[in-house]
Formats: structure tokens, C-alpha cells, sequence
């Protein structure tokens, strides 16, 4: 089903087209690209409430911009399904986040009006920065270059990083603060409030009221008095222009706040605001899921609704026969409210995804002991640290992806210091729809390296408890990684029991091959030998559990018995799971034959996570296949 | 020789002690401390200008907090001399960075007096607030948390995450920043100006003044005009000590700025600030190398001088008969202005290290095209991905143990997007005497796994400018590590080729073993087999260059060749170079056995590069051991 866009965004195909409607007729543009959007995403599924936040402010942006000559970096980016409907891509959109289809987020590879590839919060200044320091360079002055950044994204340290340096650098940029007050959860912080403020009470209209009515006073000295007055006002407010506001003091210069919904008015003030030479912010007050009443409402809900029906609002639900087993995501959630209540130094830290990683259900059950600290994932980290010191057991839960962000600060603040803190890496593995920039595909790699932290994956719900159980028992850091979507067993609720630390275990026993697998993608080899067991193949099969410590007691039994071996992994051949069994064969002198199945050396595009893995040859198929090849080796 | 305290400080073996003297003789205790440092810093080396310009800081916290029940954390930790000289460790700092000594900055594990260990910065506020957290949940209301943070230190962008969350968490944190207006170098950016302006020319004074100046005119209405002019300010005062300042924007109360040199003061200050619910910032203005006047003045020379003549100002050198091989920082920079006057798309970009890495050399002779961007590592990244888009070859600059700061824009912003940013990692394997939070162990291991990035590493200077040189050619993310130090070439300034991308190179062919090495740790090899042939052994020696991607031909010719592979590295040996050939050795099929050389897993603490290399088994004798045992080896 082809969605019909409206008259006008028919003629629509880039921004020079947009460029030929009259001022008047945006308003009509506006609703046309929000419907569709509506339609869509309705049908489709993908990100919803954040593009129709900005439905405004994209049609001024691409009406007043020489895009693609002047540089637009949409942050984080699920908001720019209207910038992707406007410039060329409306015939595609139907493909978006489909395997091989267009990409949810801005994609340099997918056309020259995404000036940048974006997912990750926060780095939409230091971009656009960059960019108009170029063009400063090159003597480009009349080149525009945008930031189009939220308020929660304004929380990421790197935002105020850029800001600090974009403050000194006299190059041409603008910076819209899109202030929505949510994340994909609501925003928190002092910066939040402080934004708040600025919007409804305005520092200079106090100051402003208060003299008049303190002046008001001098009314009996006649006229000369009102003339005192407004002298009064102007020291004052050039005193406070200069300095009374937080992007000020960064040498911003700050306009706003503005209804991002008027366009006609965006249209003008980004017109002006062209013509004004330096880095600036403007202020743009919008509202998340705009134009949608039920997204208006319930925002965290309708962030990435899935597909629902446009005119009731019901979100489309799969229904089963028999009981499904649930998100890991819940699985982390409920588990640690239950550890939590028995063990009261216990807290929980994320860095703006309470929903997204089911920190709420402790935020709610426990709100002095779970922590959203914003988008924020260093701070997270070191918080977490500074808690452990005071003997607290911090579960701090980040996704795989972002725990990029705060790689230092576990390396640093974390396991130098040996300090008891859990990390939950939600998303391991590929990330599915999203695609490359939010794949947890490096994880295992990076954290392997690190002194004193125990890397694990639970191949299933009881095991991703008993895990937590474990690390809330242990003195040091203890990584669990899973992925995302449901685990394997309907009935999870499992009475939880210790893990020793590096313990892996039996699956299968078998003979030839030995099939070692580590976290949920084990799930896959199990299918796999129920494959082969029907071509007469009866491979082994080990559920490691630990990427470290290994278990070594096991691995002896292996090597000593198997000469071939397949290890599995949804994560990174370099460096990962699959190098670390070869690494300890190496160091004890085994000498089998290894393959190693994961995820190659290459980008890999969004799709589902099945697609992806069979692309990548470790689907069921697949691990049988590879089994297979290993099966029937000849090794000399 | 041991360094003599004053009478004084003689009779200080911890704050309990320091509490016994009155509050006026702490300016003799501070003078004291000061000369002690002066003392022990000019005879043992260390660094210098932080410690010296906290000193009144030092002694007016431990004299005012209940250390260490109070938590104090020193942010980066390079000042935190005096509180090691006053929290018992007097006696032993002349083993300060010494191997086995005393650390060079504050370690847990070290001292309880020491609640956070640290070394990279911008970690204070955010361990002070978790610690802050735990005691506010454990009912503690009197216990005091204070993070003494630089103003360098707070454009890091973890910081103001910190903040962000600090703002609204109602703990009892006090936030001391050091404003000194340096980093190593002078600090950079828009928040430096801020601070400086509200320093120097404060808000409310000004607005004040211009006030009195104009109702002036009113005098002439008698007494009740002066009336009005203080209710006038009384009312603008409220309003903007509200929200005229950055921090006060982030709900912290501001106090100051207070003369941070004052100690009396800072007593008083201190005492009444810990009566002051909620968190709450003190602005502290200090100079950094105060009280040593050449310090003082040249304030990056004497952030760590090594030793000196106190007297003279002399600082030691080194005096050799014949010609030095220069620093690869050196190298480094000098190539970079080579390369960029040819190349007019050449960048150079540091986040807060021109003289530490020679980025200075570029921004001296082209200040329109090289870029200090503050402590924003993450920004520097990224930034540098926002010129690369528009056609530039930045060459981005930061210290391996830095680099894991901006792990996620390496991955999501230039990898991803395949831009060509070039990396060059200085400080690569052992730090030395900075120790395990300034390693660069893992560098290897983390970066391998991203795609698209090239890693590479120069066995000499020749190699590291002809890598500069190719990297500057290629079009794509590529990196370069070198070690802290001297190279091992005097006469360094080599006509520059290109080096194909992943070809390595032989050093000696031999027999029986193969040595493949990766960077500098080379020249070790090449001592190795210069040893090992005194006993009539001739191992072949291969400069591999590259860990990514592998020069297959030449490994498809050792593997066919030797049965005996010794690889080794200054990088943990978890997932790095080593485990890079293992992976390809398995991948094609070669069975020969391995033995890898590197960093274990496990912290490495401080000490001289070779002290480390031999404490782990790879310096020269160390490599030439694990030679002769694989040599003697009697493979099956």
C-alpha cells in the first residue's frame, strides 16, 4: 500500500520544489507532510512522535536553506522522517527501516541532504562545528551551517564540549535547540528546568515588572520619572543580555524562545537569523507527536509506536495462542526490583531510557534507589563508581551501543579501581531496524581487554537472572550482556542461584564437533543441531556463559576431546568470543581446528535480526552449515 | 636525600594533626607545604605548578572536612601532592612515581584519605555526586562531599553531565572550581572567557553601579530616592542572583569568586559553606605555580618540569655527546606543518594537548588550520568528522588512554561513516611513571574491531612520517600509535613515501622462529636478536606496521615457512596484535604455534617503560627468552 500524499506535497520532490510555494501556502505544506507522516508510520511502524514535532520547523529549515550546499545535521535523527519525505526519498519511504529499504536515521550514503550520519546523541555541534569551520577556512561566508538538537541531546557532555568550543570560533552556525522537555522519557536535570524557566518567566519581564512597580512610585514627580524609568531598564537589560543566560555565557548568541510550530514566523526569524554573522542558538519550543492527540499525550508511549490504526489509535498488537516468553529488557527490570528488595545496596542507574531498558519498573517501585541521570551515559558510569565506594551494588544499565560513550570512564573510574559496579548491556548484538549505529556489535571486543571485568552473556531468562543474582553477589565489576526482544522461556519467573564466576556449561554432549556459543545466539546453535541430529550429525554443544573468565576446567575437557570446534557469537569477529577460545587453545597448547561465526569486519545494515544474522551466516542455517563443513574436514 | 619539612609540617602526620594548630598559623603550615613541594618536586621530579597553586586549598579542606569520612576527590589528581604530604605519606613521596613508590596521583588502594582514584579528568563530580547519593539514602545529612575540579577540567563534557544531574538531586555536595585558567597549556574555549568575566567584572556590580549613576539624578527628590535605589537593587539583585550565572542556571548555588591563595579565608568559607544544605558551587581563583616565581610565568614549562636547581631555576638535562633521536611527538609535529604545507586540506586537532603532543609546532606556524578545542576529547572527534565531510584531512591528535574518551565517535561518527580522520595516538603501550590510568594498554584491542579503520604503528621515526604521509593519502579513517619518548633515529628527517596500506615489512630474515612485532616495541626485537645470536641463534624478524588490516602475502609467507611464531606488543594481549594473527593463522588453516608477548591482564602499575616491559616479560631479555623456549621447543 502506496501512501497518497497531499496536492501540494505531491509536487514535492526537494527543497527547490518547496521552495515554489508562496509563504502563505506552508502552513497547507506543514499539514500535508505531517499527514503523511501520520499515514506512514501508521502502516510502516519506525519513529513517530519526534518528526512530528519538527514538521514545522523542517519546511522552514529546507525553505530558507540552500540545502544541500548549506550543511543540516539532524541530532540523534529519528526526527527527520519530514527532512527524508522532502528531499527525494517519499517514493522510498514505505522501505523505511526495512532490510535493503531506507535507513530511520540521516545517512550520507543515502543522499547528499544528510550532511551527517546520526543515532547517537549529542554530536550534531561538534558536526556542524566542523563543518562551518571548513567553510570558514575556505572562505565560504555565506554558507549556512545547522544544528537541529534537542533538549535531552543537550544533556550529552559532548553538546557542551562543542558549545564551549563553537563560542570562540566566529564561524557562521546556527543552533536550534529543539525543546520538546522529553527524551524518549521524559527529560531530567537542572539544564530541563533551566529551560522551563527561560520559556515561561522570562528573566528581563520580572526584572522588568518589578521596577515598574517599585518605580511606579515616582509617578507623582511627573513625567521626567518614566523617563528615568526606561533608562533604568535599558542598563538593566543590556546588563542581563550580555550574560543572564546560560547559552549567553558561552558567547551564543541566544533568540528565543519561539513556537516551533508557526512557520510563517520560523520562516522569518530564520531569515534573519541568516544575515547574522557568528554562532547562535535559537530557541524553538515544540511539541513531541504534534498534530497526533494521542502522541501529544502519552509521548514515551508514541515515540516508536510500531504500526496502529490511524483513526482509533490502536496500536497494532501480535496475539498469540500460547504465553510468549518476555523482553529481556522486562526480564533485567522485574529481576532487579526483586533482588533489590532483599538487598538494600542495591541501586539502579540509566542514562535516559528508563522505558527502554525497564529501569522504570524500579524508578516506580523504588524511586530513591533508581536513578535517570539523562542522556549521559559517562556521568552514569562514574556515578555509579562514586555510589560503589560508599558500598552501594549499582546496576547501572546502558545499551550495548551507548555504552560506547563511556568506555573511559569503565576502563577508569571502574575496573582500575576494582569497584563493584554491574553493568547491563542491553541491545548486544545487532540492534535490528535501527541499524549500524546502534548495533551492539563491539561490546564484547572492547570490554574483554579490560582488567579485573567479568564479561557475560545469559543464553536465556533464568540464566540473565541468575546472572544478576551472581554479580549482585560478587566484589568487582560484572558485565551481562543481552540482546534485544524476547528470551526463550514463557515461564521465567525461575528461583535464582549463583553462577560461579566463568562457569559455563553443558548443553549438549555430542561427538566431532563442539559447538561453543555465548549468550542468547545460543538459542540458534541448539536449532542447529536439532538440524543436524536429522542428517545423522550429533555435534556437542557448550553455553560458555563467560567471555571472562573462561572456564578453563571446561575448555580442557573440550580441547582434549574435540579437534574441531565452532564458537557463535552475535558480536564482532575481531577480538571478540570466538578470539578469546582461540587465544586460550593457543596459550595450552591445544591445537584443534576453530571456526568462528559472528559478525565480519564490515558495516552491516539495518533489517531484522534474523536477517541480519543469516547475512552474516550464523542464523540456525547457518551454524548448521558451518557444523556441517566442519563435520565432513579432513584434518591431517 | 630526604627533603627537611619545616617545623610545622614536621608535626603533621594527618588532618587530625593539622587540626591542632590554630587557624592564624596556617599561612606558616601553607608556606611549608609549599617549600616542601618546592623541595621534593626540584630533587625527585613530578609535576609542579597544580600542587603548588592548591596548597592554601589543601590545607584550608583537610582542616575544615573530617577526612576521610568526608569524601574529598582531587579531579585529575596531578594537584593532590600536599594532600599526599598532609594525609601520612610525607615520608614516603620521595617515591613519588617511582617504580613500587608512591603514586602520582590518588589511589584508593593507596591511602583511605584517597575516596577516588583519578588521573583522566572530569571524573570529580560525578564520583562525588554518587558518593553524595549513597550517603543522602543511608540518612548520613552531615557528611560532606566535596570535588576540587580545574577549570580546564570542566569543559569536559562529563562534567556538565554531572552538573546537569548535581543541579537537581538535593545531596550535600560542594563543588570547588579551581579557576587558574589553565590546563597543561592555557585553557580554551567560551566557559574560560565566562569565567574570567565574572571574575573580574562581575554581573551584579556592574548593573549596580549603573543604577546609582542614573537614579544619581534623583537626589534631588531628598532621602527617598536612595530608598527606592536600594529597593531598585534589592529587586534586581534577587532576580539575578537567581539566574545570572551558568552554574546557578544549572540549580547550584554559586558562591564567589573567593581569592583562592587566602587560607584564612577559605577556612572561613568552607566552614560556613558545610552549614549550606543542597549542592553548591565555590569559585576559587588561584595561580597555578604559585609562590615559585619562574613557575608563576611559564606556567605549561612548570606544569612538570622534571628535576631543577630550586635556587637558579635551572631545569635538568640530560647532556650527551652525540646527536639524540628525537621525541615521536616531535616527529609528529614537525611532519604535520611538513605535510600541511603541501597539503592545504591538512588539519591538526588536540583537545587541550598542543605541548604535549607537538601539536603547538602547527598551531604556532598555522593557527588558522591547527585547533586546541579544550578537554573534549569527544568533540575533538567528532569535530574533526564534520571537517573531514567537507573535504579536509584533519589529523586529530590525542593520547592513546584519551582516545578511550571518545570510543563512540571513533565507532559511530568517523568509522561508520568511513570519513578520513587521521588518529594519531601518542602515549601508546606503558605511560611509565603516570601509571595504569594513563596506560595506553588497550588502544589495539579496541580499535581493531571497528571497521573500516586502518591501525597502525611505527617500529621508527622514518615509519611514523611515512605513515603520516600515506594516512594523509588515503581516504578513510586510519590511525597511528607511537610510544611516549624518544625514537631511535638522530638523523629523523627522511625523505617521506608512501607505505602501501597493511604492508609490513622484513627486519631480518632467519631461521627456526619468527618474531612478527608491531611499532616501536621492534627495536626491542631487534636487541633480542642481536642477543640471541651471540648464542647462535637466528630468529627471522617481520615489522608487521599493521595490526588492520594484515599484510596477508607476507604472513601466508612466514606461516608457510615457520612452525615457531613470537609476537609482541605494547598492548594487552587480550584481542590484540597478537590475537590479530591468531585469528588469521586459524582463518588459513596454518597450524604453528604462537607465542604472544604483551601486556597481561591485570592493572600494570607506575614505573619506568622498561621497568614495566621487564615486569612483563618483553623487554629485550624477556623477548629473547620466549624466543630461546620456543626455539628449544620440540613440536610434536
Amino acid at each position: 500500500m502506496l501512501i497518497q500524499p497531499g496536492k501540494f506535497l505531491a509536487q514535492i520532490n526537494s527543497p527547490e520544489d518547496l521552495k515554489k510555494f508562496p509563504k502563505d501556502q506552508l502552513v497547507q505544506v506543514c499539514e500535508e507532510l505531517r499527514q503523511y507522516i501520520i499515514d506512514s508510520v501508521s502502516v510502516y511502524g519506525g519513529h513517530f512522535g519526534a518528526s512530528l514535532g519538527v514538521v514545522e520547523l523542517t519546511v522552514a529549515l529546507h525553505y530558507t536553506l540552500n540545502t544541500p550546499k548549506d550543511q543540516l545535521v539532524w541530532d540523534v535523527g529519528h526526527q527527520a522522517y519530514g527532512h527524508k519525505i522532502l528531499t527525494g526519498r517519499r517514493e522510498q519511504f514505505h522501505t523505511n527501516r526495512l532490510y535493503k529499504g531506507v535507513s530511520g536515521f540521516p545517512k550520507r550514503s543515502e543522499s547528499p541532504y544528510d550532511s551527517f550520519g546520526v543515532g547517537h546523541s549529542s554530536t550534531s555541534i561538534s558536526a556542524a562545528l566542523g563543518m562551518a569551520m571548513a567553510s570558514k577556512y575556505s572562505g565560504d561566508a555565506l554558507k549556512q551551517h545547522v544544528a537541529v538538537i534537542g533538549d535531552g541531546a543537550m544533556t550529552g557532555g559532548m553538546a557542551f564540549e562543542a558549545m564551549n568550543h563553537a563560542g570562540v570560533s566566529d564561524t557562521n552556525m546556527i543552533i536550534i535547540l529543539n525543546d520538546n522537555c522529553m527524551s524518549i522519557d521524559p527529560n531530567v536535570g537542572a539544564l530541563k528546568d533551566y529551560l522551563t524557566d527561560i520559556t515561561t518567566s522570562q528573566i528581563y519581564n520580572k526584572v522588568k515588572d518589578e521596577l515598574w512597580r517599585i518605580l511606579g512610585k515616582f509617578s507623582k514627580f511627573g513625567s521626567s520619572a518614566q523617563e528615568v524609568i526606561s533608562k533604568v531598564e535599558g542598563a538593566v537589560k543590556s546588563a542581563l543580555l550580555k550574560q543572564s543566560n546560560l547559552f549567553e555565557s558561552l558567547n551564543l548568541r541566544y533568540f528565543g524562545p519561539v513556537d516551533g510550530h508557526d512557520v510563517t514566523h520560523l520562516v522569518e526569524v530564520l531569515n534573519d537569523l541568516r544575515k547574522i554573522p557568528g554562532p547562535k542558538i535559537l530557541h524553538c519550543v515544540t511539541l513531541k507527536g504534534k498534530g497526533y492527540g494521542l502522541a501529544e499525550k502519552d509521548q514515551t508511549k508514541w515515540h516508536a509506536p510500531g504500526k496502529f490504526d490511524k483513526i482509533t489509535g490502536e496500536i497494532a498488537k501480535k496475539v498469540h495462542d500460547t504465553p510468549q516468553p518476555p523482553k529481556y529488557q522486562d526480564v533485567f527490570g522485574h529481576t532487579l526490583v526483586e533482588l533489590a528488595e532483599k538487598d538494600e545496596k542495591i541501586m539502579g542507574i540509566t542514562p535516559a531510557m528508563p522505558s527502554g531498558s525497564s529501569m522504570n519498573i524500579m524508578m516506580k517501585a523504588m524511586p530513591e534507589r533508581a536513578f535517570d541521570v539523562g542522556i549521559a551515559e559517562q556521568h552514569a558510569v562514574t556515578f555509579s563508581a562514586g555510589l560503589a565506594t560508599q558500598g552501594m551494588k549499582p546496576f547501572c544499565n546502558i545499551y550495548s551501543t551507548f555504552m560506547q560513550r563511556a568506555y573511559d570512564q569503565v576502563v577508569h573510574d571502574v575496573c582500575l579501581q576494582n569497584l563493584p559496579v554491574v553493568f547491563c548491556l542491553d541491545r548486544a548484538g545487532f540492534a535490528g531496524a535501527d541499524g549500524p549505529t546502534h548495533h551492539g556489535a563491539y561490546d564484547l571486543a572492547y570490554f574483554r581487554c579490560i582488567p579485573n571485568l567479568v564479561v557475560s552473556a545469559p543464553m536465556n531468562e533464568e540464566e540473565l537472572r541468575n546472572m544478576m543474582y551472581s554479580a549482585s553477589k560478587y566484589d568487582g565489576p560484572y558485565s551481562i550482556r543481552y540482546p534485544r526482544g524476547q528470551g526463550v522461556m514463557a515461564d521465567w519467573k525461575t528461583p535464582m542461584c549463583e553462577i560461579p564466576t566463568g562457569q559455563g556449561r553443558i548443553v549438549k554432549e555430542g561427538e566431532e564437533v563442539a559447538i561453543l556459543t555465548i549468550g542468547h545466539i545460543g538459542n540458534y546453535a541448539v536449532e542447529a543441531c536439532e538440524m543436524l541430529e536429522k542428517e545423522g550429525l550429533n555435534p556437542a554443544h557448550f553455553d560458555m556463559r563467560f567471555v571472562k573468565p573462561l572456564d578453563e576446567e571446561l575448555l580442557h575437557e573440550i580441547f582434549r576431546k574435540f579437534k574441531k570446534v565452532v564458537t557463535v557469537e552475535d558480536g564482532c569477529l575481531l577480538g571478540g568470543f570466538g578470539s578469546a577460545i582461540l587465544e586460550w587453545m593457543m596459550d595450552h597448547n591445544y591445537q584443534s581446528q576453530i571456526k568462528r561465526l559472528g559478525i565480519p569486519d564490515r558495516v552491516v545494515e539495518h533489517g531484522t535480526q534474523l536477517e541480519l544474522h543469516k547475512e552474516c551466516g550464523f542464523d540456525p542455517r547457518g551454524i548448521a552449515k558451518a557444523v556441517k563443513k566442519m563435520a565432513h574436514l579432513n584434518l591431517a
